[in-house]
């Protein structure tokens, strides 16, 4: 557990609304939802920006209290990134209400000296040419973990081609495959991006699991059932973060390291779901943790 | 391999039409689909009906090529039962464009004495009063395992949930559990009709796999990515043909044996989709079955 985790991504309020209730201006944001899904396995840098007036000390706090540093979290003149959005009751779509990108916008991510040489990077969600400047400001050769989502692709696809190229392990979801390969067969579409330079590729499909495809593997982690969804946002992030997070506490990125921090990953995001924002996630035990975990081989066993 | 599968469904002439192509009357039917694919496993008693003047020989050397017995399928005045739909391009949905039902209207089956004392019974996709009559005319105690649509649930409810009832293993896909249970979490759903009287729930999901759900376990079978998808008309029923011929082949039906027929349903269920109608699953060896077999197993492990 001496690896650490880089982190780069948004720090936001998001307002929800769900069949289950509704939240105003909770914590958010990618980095967010990363940095504590993945101090379950590790400790944290995060590069992002708030607003310098105001982000409450307690979220400061609860981050800390994660082993997630916070050297690398900027606080800049204007208002922190706020999201509102609302659900469909089945949970198959949601709804932007309201974006305000506040300091976001100009968003300029710095990588403290002390977050330099980092083995594993992670770059959220964020605007390609953002996520290469983070690239080329890393030093050392960092094993690179991508997200990114379809607004990229159809606003700034060749930006986001050189990230691609310059990732081992991308990860989107279905959709985001099929639109960026032009395949509506996810192994063909998986193929095709492979091609792009990723030596793995991670395809998300919600509630309904996840595959890893390398020039030479297949491998599916299926999701968790739940009882309850309360509120699925950020459960891709947690994903990616306890994922990630693995890897980095474990300083491994073979394959079957990535195997297995997908179930991690689905593990921390099912509960993700099961509570407004990072409200479960955040207060997962080692043992809530190893408990999903298993759970998640059992599923698949025929034993 | 001593044990017959007994399975009561429809035999059909189907129009298709799919971004691969189209064909124009060839053989279907959810009692054709099921037992090509228990034909793998185990011998078939096949109870159904056609026309009399219009059922090509070919067809009937197909299926008593594939070891199923034909003693019960009924030549009868009239017409064959006639679909045609068309696929939508990515497959998530179907049109139907055509329905006549022929001499499958007034569908009468009548069980020969030689298909009598079967130790697994399929009722396949058909209005739940004549699956009901099929219950009444069994001998013995068999394993009962029965499909069915939403269809049914609009119209027949009440003789469905008879069925039900005195199923032990009922297979449904996820919007037709939704509906019957009132409840949009599937393990939720699945309590709500296991408490309708089955020992054993499948919940299917097509390309994302099945659910088995008992009092005390769940269990997932992911399906294969497949490079092609020409005609998925007759998965369904090709996966639980497949699971319920390697229960009547084994012998046996306790969750292991359930698990384990899921991984073999699927696996013929993924070549019916690489082909119109029964053409690829009726031409699979017991090697492509036995490969499909542990591909899927080697899809989930994380050694």
């Amino acid at each position: 557990m001496n690896e650490k985790l880089l982190v780069v991504g948004s720090v936001a309020f998001d307002s929800l609304k769900t069949r289950a209730g509704n939240r105003h201006e909770i914590l958010g944001g990618s980095a967010t939802y990363i940095a504590i899904a993945a101090s379950h396995f590790c400790k944290v840098n995060l590069v992002g920006v708030v607003g310098e007036g105001d982000f409450p000390q307690a979220h400061i706090d609860l981050l800390t209290s994660k082993r997630v540093d916070l050297e690398g979290l900027e606080f800049a003149p204007g208002k922190t990134f706020r999201w509102s959005g609302e659900y469909a009751d089945d949970f198959s779509t949601r709804q932007t209400l309201d974006t305000q990108l506040g300091v976001f916008e100009k968003f300029d991510p710095k990588i403290p000296d002390a977050y330099q040489g980092a083995k594993i990077a992670l770059l959220g969600n964020i605007n390609p040419s953002v996520q290469l400047q983070v690239l080329n400001s890393l030093k050392g050769n960092p094993f690179v973990i991508t997200d990114t989502m379809n607004l990229w692709m159809d606003i700034a696809l060749e930006d986001l081609k050189n990230v691609i190229a310059r990732t081992n392990l991308l990860v989107i979801n279905d959709e985001e495959a099929v639109q960026l390969s032009g395949e509506l067969q996810i192994r063909v579409a998986a193929r095709k991006i492979l091609a792009m330079g990723p030596e793995s590729l991670i395809i998300k499909r919600g509630e309904h699991g996840a595959y890893l495809f390398t020039q030479d593997t297949i491998f599916f982690a299926p999701a968790i059932p739940l009882e309850e969804v309360i509120d699925p946002t950020g459960a891709g992030d947690s994903f990616v973060g306890g994922l990630a997070g693995y890897l980095a506490g474990e300083g491994k990125t073979t394959v079957a390291a990535l195997k297995k921090g997908m179930i991690f990953g689905t593990a921390v995001a099912s509960a993700t779901c099961e509570g407004f924002g990072t409200e479960q996630s955040a207060q997962m035990t080692k043992d809530d943790v190893l408990n999903r975990y298993y759970m998640l081989l059992n599923l698949v066993s025929t034993d």
